[in-house]
């Protein structure tokens, strides 16, 4: 049995700060075009795709860090690729800044949705590890004050029937975490989109260079091999205002496989026929869960926030 | 800050069924003496070392199969290993088949032990995730029985504070799984060392050929970063009884990075000297759990074994 899905993942190369939205936009109908092209039916963008990668700075004025969020999805910079993606009969994953009001009050998410073919908003995820810190930092090369400008995602990681299969979401740092993909597992995901913006070295550990790219792939591939579900990511790459991101988006088949990966740090599309029935030869044997996973010795891992080393 | 372990990984060759306990000793003794002459001060011999990987066949005498188990530890045949070792000032890492009497009963478990360079045994573990199945599959090219001859493991997931720093144990296809990992992550392990007896194809899934060693590497590679902490892991390798079994016996590093590695399917000695505080260039900052890991949204990995897939 199979169940092809040809997807198509869209790696954009670095966003200036004054940039435009209508810019990026077009760019992204572009490579939208390569993926119709490509009989692409689902088409990943990275996460916060609409501009440069703010959580960088330190900005004190509330209003200037607001100008990267969207105060609604779509709105009129994002519809024309809502209208042209439908035209095209293509669903896509896209991550932005989210500014919503909830419960009467102000709040601010990195936020992806699923849109699918028609056009329509049929999930909607926010990330929920964020890294870095909310302190400013000004000794450092950047910052990374993700912490700072979004709240922890509310969602936790849902999954969605769509494309035919299971669909899950999260975004950039969520990759690294086992745990990411293990929720969505235990929900019989079948693929996980996603996207990131990962500086190429990372001002914490500069001591151990040239492994981001690694850590990526190695993460992505292990959540993927280990409950047996493809993985499509989209980086934003490229030297962005002074820091290089990594690119190196992939797909990513249920054996851990890269099958297909950019090679460049610009917009690029890569592109894979995804069989969602692959990963039953996983999930029904080795990573057959229900068989094999003893829950009750996973206690510390929803007990235990932080580690706690045995006393001396 | 640097914590220097030399640890040496003692992978070994097949051993037929009708090899004697003494002759493997042997065997383990001649590596004992190449990890001293390295200066190795922990080695890590693999799971079930003393025997052939029994599991592969259905046996329905009950005594045919506790011929395979030891039945007190150290016994007679062991001794010479814990002596020698105890006179080189080296502690080990040992799996064997464990059978003893426990509440009144009998019982098997698959196990490895830790033992001291004074060749004190200062801690046990017994494999979780036991592979394979219960019943009789005389259709299969070899079977993998472990559901058939062993309870699941009653300790959980420990560490120990041993050789200078925080040591934990797992066994074969419990590395496969994150959640093996992440337990001892939450009590601050730097090291996991485990055996291995993997098939070079599984009969489960002869259509996805000659990944086993790449997913080997990858389950574990994953887990060290993801937890910041080193891996070193024994196979028994090579042609055993008519069944290829894979090498790649390694040492990884907290970076993910396979730093030291069998090349042969034959007794073979690696070794490396492991920095037990490297870790904490991830477990401070990207795995600093404590400031990012978000329980609330993992209740799934606690709360449910199998994958429940969302209604239709």
């Amino acid at each position: 049995m199979s169940r092809i899905l040809p997807v198509g993942v869209a790696q954009l190369g670095p966003i200036a700060r004054n940039e435009s939205r209508q810019s990026v936009v077009e760019r992204m109908l572009d490579l939208l075009a390569q993926a119709d092209e490509r009989g692409c039916q689902l088409l990943v963008y990275p996460e916060l795709a609409l501009t440069t990668f703010f959580p960088r700075w330190y900005i004190e004025e509330q209003a200037e860090v607001d100008a990267f969020f969207e105060h609604s999805m779509p709105n009129p910079d994002v519809q024309p690729l809502f209208d042209e993606a439908a035209r095209r009969g293509i669903g896509f994953h896209l991550g932005y800044a989210e500014l919503c009001e909830e419960d009467g009050h102000t709040h601010r998410y990195n936020t992806a949705i699923l849109v699918s073919p028609a056009g329509e908003i049929i999930g909607k995820y926010r990330k929920i590890h964020l890294p870095g810190h909310a302190d400013n930092r000004p000794e450092k090369a950047f910052q990374h004050l993700e912490k700072r400008y979004f709240e922890i995602g509310t969602y936790g990681f849902p999954v969605w029937r769509a494309f035919d299969g299971i669909l899950g979401m999260c975004i950039c740092n969520d990759r690294r975490w086992p745990e990411t993909y293990r929720v969505m597992g235990l929900q019989g995901v079948e693929m996980v989109v996603l996207g990131y913006n990962t500086p190429a070295i990372s001002p914490d550990s500069p001591e151990i260079p040239n492994l981001q790219l690694f850590h990526n792939h190695l993460s992505m591939q292990a959540g993927a091999y280990q409950n047996g579900c493809w993985v499509a990511a989209a980086a934003k790459a490229g030297w962005e205002e002074g820091v290089e991101h990594i690119g190196g988006s992939c797909i990513i088949a249920p054996t851990g496989q890269i099958v297909a990966q950019a090679l460049t740090e610009a917009d690029e599309l890569i592109s894979y026929h995804c069989d969602l029935d692959l990963g039953k030869h996983f999930t029904q044997t080795t990573f057959n869960f229900a068989a094999h996973r003893r829950i009750e010795h996973y206690g510390l891992i929803t007990e235990r926030t932080g580690a706690i080393p045995p006393a001396k």
